[in-house]
């Protein structure tokens, strides 16, 4: 029994107040007010399927493949499977013999675990696994026409999310620091940002040009901010983008790192949708590509330039968000700058590691020759053209409806259409203390069950009005159903 | 083509100065300049085996249980091998046969994948998975002899690093507020602690008393704080104790708990070893326990204590560091407080589903009757027994030595000697540039390649010198070299 005097007024719980200002300010919307209703619904399905209009909730509102019946890459996930599991190695030929599991796979599984060093439930060193991180640079080094790369630039992280932490929160020093980031946004970055008490400047993208951006805005934003004592340090971008599932333009890059020497700029590239790409005009390039190009055509101008791009194993056709596998390429710091990095991630010791793996199958496919070869070929093969044709089709339908406006689809797996709203729709949005796009979301969601995310939680222009919808979900039933929706809600709010 | 103008001087790199301060000042011993030069010697033995006088470097600075040949449990194992290919279930008949599998894996993977909605490729809820919440739930209200658990009261977090991010994040405001941490603590707390720029608060353990806390310290500790204008909103306790290895009897956990109502301090226990117990005489008790029954006790006294109780499959008979498991479990926090915590989750989207699913297995073995129940049971044993003869071994090794001096192994998987150094050590350090303790750590490093981690990366009372090393190292021979090399050191420093 305690020795202490029991003659005390308890204190009270923790409220609000007493919790750290900057994460009651953040906001992410991706997960915010309308998902959450969402699930509300769900679960009011499944207690009395009757009690709404609808049988399913179609979450179009995160980047989530496998939610939506997206299959695994089947090589893949034989290789993790044995990963878990290497006794199934002493198993090879019944295995094989079976059809359980093709013989390149068990290879490729051999090959992998010497890597790790034996078992995926040890750490690997904070950096990552260096066998993998060697695998990722020459699938760099080939994407970016022979630009070499080095296992000793790359970073395996958990996500793209966690390489974002990492170099935001080393890099963001304070309300006299800025970070450039676009508008519309993926709100992770407007929440970090918020976290680490940093400013963010914004920079629009321009929706009437494919939402592309504009090197003079930029500029003059830079100025500004500096002309405000908040000095620019990393400039975001997004390509292909988030939300707006644009593709730049190599000039328009150019344009970027013209600016981030000039300035002193860190450049974090967001590369995690370089696979999903659906646009026969646009090609991906590379933020490295185009630096490494500029630094040949100009002895010195371009030498200092930072450069830090992230990728990841969730997007592309391979979908595998649960997995939490990603990395992140630095380029140009110095490397005094680049321990603190690894600071930062020897703090939570190491990424997953058969994430680290699905990383190494992801930018490493069977070869030609190989008994998976095909399989794999035509499984992502047919995944990247399901996803282009449905978000050709989601397109094709906001283009026959009134009221909304969409650039065409380019890459990632996104559409931000724009919303024009009458007058009516603006005042019953205020009248419910929303904003009229938010209205419209929450609408939709209440008659449809489809789960999107309101412009308001990227950002957008003021007085306009945008929704992100993925075009992941599978069937057509879903964009019918929209289709009627939005009909229906024209007419009821016309003016 | 750029179309901006190409006549600028370029900018600066970014240096250190260019950095988040915190992030600078903040440190993590056990991935510092020993386990680091560790590294280099590797690297060495590598490209030549004959330069250094031993074969291989012994990690005994991290608690990496499969890093060192422990195996992993194969009922778990076999189980996350078909999440990640479910393909497997539909050859349940040959595998079964071949004794590939064992039947029941093949039916909790069944209902794992359920539970799990289908992929482990899918992002779950940013607070885990509904049905392995309750597992672990029900886990919990085993543990604690019925006293309930709720699924809703669990986070499933990547380790328990994570949670302890999370929780920190939000309860540290800054250096008007402060957090009290045990002196030698796990170093991952004053790293976070520093990064989010609030004060720690130390509190000395009694290494004569076997590592145990003292109430009325505590309490002189926050009175200080709080005449010095910082309030302190936090215990951290660690129990099984790291580096300590010692386990907290009842009546010191109430202590604290009396300390948390009286003074409003969240508990935060990182109860990550709670299976890691080798000592006869002591029991692990949660502090979930603990609390409830004072709550029973004593009407509405303890009704307002907060408690966030952390756990990890790194640990225990589980060592299953590299797939990222944990959990939180938060108790007696207000509804807003814990939807602040689910932000902070959210921003990080979800945690690895197959940490999660290790999770379900780490608490809910195979149960008796059902074909893998020996097989895991022998297992379970056979590691818990292995570490238990190992921290014996090494224990009674120290008690043979001049010059240091060890408490009984109780918990976890470390010891935290102490050294006793001649007046030639001290000034030997001191021309080295380095703690003694740390001087000691290099030479056995050096002369021996085990790699420990001094008691100055822990904190230690002024004036005492220590070492943390695990006991996880496989064979005998290690501690025989340790041996050896601990006299000759003795003797080259005598005074």
């Amino acid at each position: 029994m305690t020795k202490l005097d029991l003659n005390f007024e308890p204190a009270e719980q923790l409220d609000l107040k007493d919790l750290n200002e900057h994460v009651l300010k953040a906001e992410y919307a991706i997960r915010g007010a309308i998902p959450t209703r969402a699930e509300q619904i769900q679960d009011q399905i499944n207690l009395d399927p009757e009690s709404v209009p609808f049988d399913k909730i179609t979450t179009a509102n995160i980047g989530n493949p496998q939610q939506l019946q997206q299959k695994p890459l089947t090589f893949s996930r034989q290789v993790v499977s044995i990963l878990q599991y290497p006794e199934l190695l002493k198993h090879k030929e019944i295995l094989v013999q079976s059809r359980a599991y093709n013989s390149d796979s068990l290879d490729r599984a051999s090959i992998l675990l010497d890597k790790i060093g034996g078992s995926v439930g040890a750490y690997s060193s904070s950096q990552g696994v260096q066998g993998i991180r060697q695998t990722v640079a020459n699938y760099i080094t080939k994407r970016d026409d022979g630009e070499p790369a080095s296992p000793n630039d790359i970073f395996m992280t958990d996500g793209a999310t966690r390489a974002v932490t990492y170099l935001l929160s080393l890099l963001c020093r304070g309300p006299q620091n800025g970070v450039l980031i676009p508008i519309p946004q993926y709100p992770l970055y407007t929440a970090s940002l918020t976290l680490y008490d940093t400013v963010a400047i914004p920079y629009y993208l321009d929706e009437k040009s494919g939402w592309s951006t504009d090197a003079n805005e930029i500029e003059s934003e830079i100025k500004k901010s500096i002309e405000n004592n908040v000095k620019p340090s990393v400039i975001v971008v997004i390509n292909p983008g988030n939300p707006t599932g644009s593709i730049l333009k190599p000039e328009v890059m150019e344009d970027i790192v013209v600016l981030a020497a000039k300035y002193g700029l860190v450049i974090l590239a967001d590369e995690v949708y370089q696979e999903n790409v659906f646009s026969e005009e646009r090609k991906f390039y590379s933020f490295k590509k185009i630096l490494r190009d500029l630094q040949k055509r100009h002895t010195k101008l371009f030498d200092n330039v930072q450069l830090a791009s992230i990728h990841s194993t969730s997007k592309g056709v391979f979908g595998e968000c649960g997995q939490r596998g990603g990395y992140l390429e630095l380029i140009g710091f110095k490397k005094s700058v680049r321990e603190e990095i690894l600071k930062l991630a020897s703090l939570s010791i190491c990424a997953v590691i058969t994430g680290q793996a699905m990383v190494d199958l992801m930018v490493n496919p069977p070869s030609e020759g190989q008994p998976s070869y095909e399989m794999d070929k035509n499984e992502r093969l047919h995944i990247h053209n399901t996803l282009k044709q449905r978000g050709e089709l989601l397109y094709q339908t906001f283009q026959q409806l009134e009221g909304i406006e969409c650039q065409k689809p380019q890459g990632a797996m996104y559409l931000f259409p724009r919303l024009y709203f009458s007058q009516k729709v603006i005042n019953a949005a205020k009248d419910a203390d929303l904003q009229p796009d938010e209205f419209y979301c929450h609408a939709l969601l209440e008659s449809t069950g489809i789960c999107v995310v309101p412009g308001t939680g990227f950002g957008q222009e003021e007085g306009t009005w945008h929704l992100r919808t993925t075009f992941l979900a599978p069937g057509t039933e879903w964009i019918q159903k929209w289709k009627s929706f939005h009909q229906e809600f024209y007419k009821k709010y016309a003016d």
